[in-house]
């Protein structure tokens, strides 16, 4: 294919960004990428591993003469690096990234006033595995990967960005930040928080329950097995949505809880079905 | 082995009845085994894969010459089928089940007698398929079975079930029916009932969520695909400790929800350290 990008940066070399690079290369996307981090040792991994050609622990060096760059790092942290990395870039370099949050990043993109150039990115894939040891270029073959350039991102940017996620592999939906937002609230940020306050209540359910966890508790819990300074970002960044979405739960809760305590069959049988049309929607 | 029964009679041909079967025949735990089910093209399925020995739709002449009845149904009807065949079975006939609730049917071999040669289990294996073209008879090795004789169990009775199950390379834990119920109202009743509510919630968002579903979403909602029938019984048969975990759920989640509408992320931390031990707790 013809690069997407003579010099590409990715801040941040952790699962998504060094799997990012690493597809990415497979696919001929880069003439150059560079993979900045703080971690030396992850950087040798990211090299090593082939996820991308140079590395350096000096974001702001990196993306001097970057025509892309990739803010891969935890959402926040991309949030408070934009501004000063949009003050050295060119003129004319474009930016993305991968965060599971948009409104945030899409306000800072403005606020430095490179809106036209920036786009907002999120490939609903990943895993709990951390850091380019784990790196996969197939990671995001055949995942959803959702775009969400605003009103004044310029067309040139859009169309950069999504054929470099198509050359990973992934299909691409376009929306804007506020949706994204909202329905990623439903559909990952509520699970996620689901799962750990499931943990916590069998840990509260103390030495009762050693010994009697099965797969089904497992895998209702695979979340929470995930970096907490991600989901406490998460949290902070798409409260809003997040808290309507454990309001909506907490509603569905008490009814079944009704239910359950009224010993009404019916009741169950309502809800259960409503549950079976939900899981069926999430496996479309 | 030595067999366990001369002659074994296991009522419901699913995926539990059909496995448990395979299994016993693999290791040499019958002589004989008879599957009793209600469908006859799954009995001959049953047949064909080498679950049982014999089959029969009638449940009351295949327990009479029984030494050995394992009820696999569902959990309500085994609790309503007990008396009856308990009435027609031998004096000797040793009676165990597989349900996962487990005060019920205990209840019920009191009331009709046979106490003594009742012995409560409860593999915590299983999975979403049904029938006997599921069965697997490796679906034990290495799980869990948890076994509740009562005070008035002969040791016989629990023995013999024990090798039974031993024999299907299960671990054994022996505790009581009341703190089964209680144990797996947190570990298994309370993550089912939240896979169906994350899901009811889902439906709820309607179109907003299509196409944003992820596999964190369908891992922790894996639990709700499976059959409505079983867990509307569960709901009532064990509905005592399921509101009690409810309630306890609802608690934590009220308390993530305050840290969350605070922003309070010394709360939110605390939350997830212990929601990390849980899931600590049930690897282990």
């Amino acid at each position: 294919m013809k690069p997407v990008a003579e010099r590409a940066v990715i801040i941040g070399a952790g699962l998504i960004g060094s799997s990012l690079g690493a597809a990415a290369k497979a696919a001929g996307a880069f003439r150059h990428v560079v993979g900045v981090g703080r971690d030396a040792r992850n950087l040798a991994v990211a090299l090593e591993r082939a996820c991308v050609d140079s590395v350096s622990q000096d974001p702001l060096s990196a993306v001097v003469k970057a025509d892309l760059v990739i803010l891969a790092t935890p959402v926040d942290t991309a949030v408070e690096l934009l501004p000063s990395l949009a003050a050295v870039a060119r003129g004319t370099t474009i930016f993305t990234d991968v965060g599971s949050v948009k409104q945030p990043i899409v306000r800072a993109a403005r606020q430095c006033g490179i809106e036209a150039r920036f786009v907002g990115g999120h490939p609903i894939a990943g895993g709990t595995a951390v850091g380019a040891t784990a790196c996969d270029p197939g990671m995001f073959r055949d995942r959803t990967v959702v775009l969400t350039p605003g009103p004044g991102t310029s067309p040139e940017a859009s169309a950069r960005v999504r054929i470099l996620w198509e050359a990973t592999g992934a299909r691409i939906i376009e929306t804007t930040a506020e949706r994204h937002d909202e329905a990623l609230a439903l559909t990952s940020h509520l699970p996620q928080f689901l799962a750990y306050a499931l943990c916590v209540a069998a840990e509260r359910g103390g030495d009762l329950t050693d010994r009697f966890f099965g797969a089904g508790f497992r895998d209702t819990t695979r979340l929470a097995a995930s970096d907490h300074d991600l989901w406490i970002a998460v949290a902070r960044l798409n409260a809003g949505p997040l808290l309507k979405v454990m309001d909506a739960f907490g509603e569905v809760w008490g009814e079944l809880r009704a239910a359950v305590a009224a010993g009404d069959e019916a009741a169950l049988r309502r809800i259960l079905r409503q549950a079976s049309a939900g899981k069926d929607r999430s496996e479309r």
